[in-house]
């Protein structure tokens, strides 16, 4: 199975273009880091993957897995490609990276995550993410196309399981807060210094009549580097460091699925099924199944694509805490804090640290890594099965992917 | 090894806007294409992966792979995802997927490679392509950056191996004549039916001192499927299907290389070096030691990346047919005709056949897989060895995926 030897993570708070800093910079940035906390050099590395949403629209650039190999002069020569499924980049890039470990094409490869979106304004970044969903249909000519969506999947939730809108929303404001408070220990957090209380006029802005600008992730620049490695690689690379083999965090399992791209589509398909997103649901029970688990019960925390908060109110029932419909059970008795049941998102999340699109599936997953092996810090939640679920979404909840990670015997 | 069981191309001389074709009807002709011609329904697909370079700005449209399962309801539900290298886009793709199959993820595969270009005029297409290249160095503010990219390719080949202007001009027009009469027996090639000899106006336009509009393939909207599948599926798809298992194309070998973004980058590095273009010839010996051949002598035909005609020019060495720098050599002996020593584009290439850049790679092993199982039709070229080379080539000669394709026993 494929091994995850480290990786690193830029500062979510930082703004490059006010910075100075390049993209090329960047990547730099994370490679080096990554190399550092995986104990290896540049000339290590076998191939490299790279997982972005829209670079051409930010900053006119394409062929990142081209543009990648600068970070480093020994990174010349190697195999490179850029993945795309929308905010769930990240996790195709690090698909694609461990499937060729699997099939024994190379030994150790690098897994990029990286978006600059703070070269525009909120409108136009509005905009360019609205090619996400389907553009003629869902995007063209609507100012912030998601968060309308995304308040459309509330309104799914509230209808489908008669609940109150007023108590929605307290849960959705609750989500939110989590977030922040958790992010508040995530020294990368974008929101980890925000005076939540004196941001309330900016925060209770509606863009629709479910969704305040507190239900949102926010506009990020980040780049995130991890290193995977095959089994054969990691045992040797271990004996040499002298590292125990079984506290190297291993990907146990991983589910990847589409729902239709369209929203309504997604809806009216599901309007019969258990689940409002059925699809999502099979992506984890699939990463489950791989990973020999019988669900939530065996993991301790999970990281969830939070873009909004309806999706993180929908995170509950999808990993299997709640029956469907339930979640709200889970918010009243305090089960997804960070001390919780099942804690959602300690980092902070797409909310509280922060969503540069194309990076997220890959900061989920060192994310998932610095939890199993014990390296969170002051966000590290408590193990008892070393295993952790990240849940990476594309889309109005249209391309999921989710990994299970853990460390010890596999 | 993985088997390609079939596969469809759009007739790239239309032009979608114009007919009131959307990127999603584009999907479906060529998927329902693809199950067709390999005798497989869509319920047997079981990943997607969708090359395309930058639908972002030619359509505000991302996220491809969710959108591709718009193509049949039975693709709900399935992973995809899509994949960027410039150019070599429908090569990224491709080897995700086989990656897939050789790990054992899935059997079946379905690789779509689309682009549509003509929603804008050429400035606006050339600044697009921009993106390709490292924008802020080589892009941003230059009209059609690439042709004036791929002139130094030229200037470059003349510098280092003494020749005149005059005479490498003369392989140029050469080169493009060959490929406008390969594509005349295409029946989906873009400039099948173009008068060449009443557009003299036209063609003999020049954008840099190196590059006419003749020395450059043009503005192309086109799709392509193809369906891949594991050793394992095929055999047993071969006995129901009463195939022979010997006569289904084989993925024999490949390989995958990144030269550094900037031209001037490569040259300098390349300066004391045999090859101009050493990265792409270290991808194209990669693939023949892949498939277990000692080079281009083994193979029939290749398929090579002619975005200008001095990307043709240098495929000559760079495949082994001739010393670095004797490419001419191959010129004067009609080496590279349809019925010389070893043919360069039946297809017509890009220059003939066109170029809807996402879609080129996927084009180039469909039309690998046509000619390998003689079904080529009028562009078939003769077997002996019974296998061709693909070569797929993203940004100015940055990123190069080169793989070969055989029937036979393997």
């Amino acid at each position: 199975m494929v091994k995850i030897l480290g990786g690193y993570q830029t500062d979510f708070a930082r703004n490059w273009l006010k910075e100075g800093v390049s993209i090329v910079e960047a990547f730099k940035e994370c490679v080096n880091g990554a190399l550092e906390s995986s104990h290896l050099n540049a000339r290590d590395i076998e191939t490299i993957h790279v997982g972005n949403a829209a670079a051409e629209l930010f900053l006119s650039q394409g062929h990142l897995g081209a543009l990648s190999i600068e970070a480093d002069p020994s990174l010349r020569g190697l195999p490179s490609a850029r993945h795309e499924a929308a905010c769930a980049s990240g996790s195709v890039a690090a698909l694609a990276a461990s499937a060729e470990l699997e099939a024994g094409r190379y030994d150790v490869a690098l897994v990029i995550g990286i978006e600059q979106m703070k070269t525009v304004d909120p409108q136009k970044c509005g905009e360019f993410l609205g090619t996400a969903a389907w553009y003629e249909k869902e995007a063209k000519g609507i100012e912030f196309p998601f968060p309308k969506l995304f308040g459309q999947l509330g309104v799914a939730y509230m209808d489908r399981f008669g609940l109150d809108h007023g108590y929605y929303s307290e849960c959705q404001s609750y989500l939110s807060d989590l977030m922040f408070n958790n992010a508040r220990l995530n020294k990368n957090a974008q929101a980890r210094n925000w005076d939540i209380s004196n941001m309330s006029d900016k925060l209770t802005a509606r863009i629709s009549p479910e969704i305040t600008v507190k239900d949102c992730s926010q506009i990020t620049d980040g780049a995130v580097a991890i290193i995977i490695a095959s089994d054969k690689f990691t045992s040797q690379y271990a004996k040499t460091r002298g590292f125990d083999l079984e506290s190297i965090p291993t990907i146990l399992g991983w589910g990847h699925t589409t729902a239709p791209i369209a929203l309504s589509d997604k809806l009216s398909e599901s309007e019969n099924d258990t689940y409002v997103l059925p699809h999502a649901r099979r992506a984890i029970t699939d990463a489950y199944r791989r990973a020999g688990i019988a669900g939530h019960s065996s993991i301790d925390s999970y990281e969830f694509h939070d873009c909004f908060t309806t999706t993180s109110y929908a995170s509950i029932d999808l990993v299997g805490l709640t029956k469907p419909g339930d979640n709200h059970l889970a918010i009243e008795k305090g089960w997804i804090e960070k001390d919780g049941l099942l804690p959602l998102n300690p980092s902070g999340g797409l909310i509280g640290a922060g969503h540069p699109v194309g990076a997220t599936g890959v900061r989920q997953l060192l994310d998932s890594y610095l939890q199993v092996s014990e390296r969170a810090g002051p966000y590290q939640t408590q193990l008892k099965n070393k295993k952790v679920l990240a849940v990476n979404i594309g889309g109005s909840g249209t391309t999921t992917v989710a990994t299970v990670i853990g460390t010890g015997k596999t």
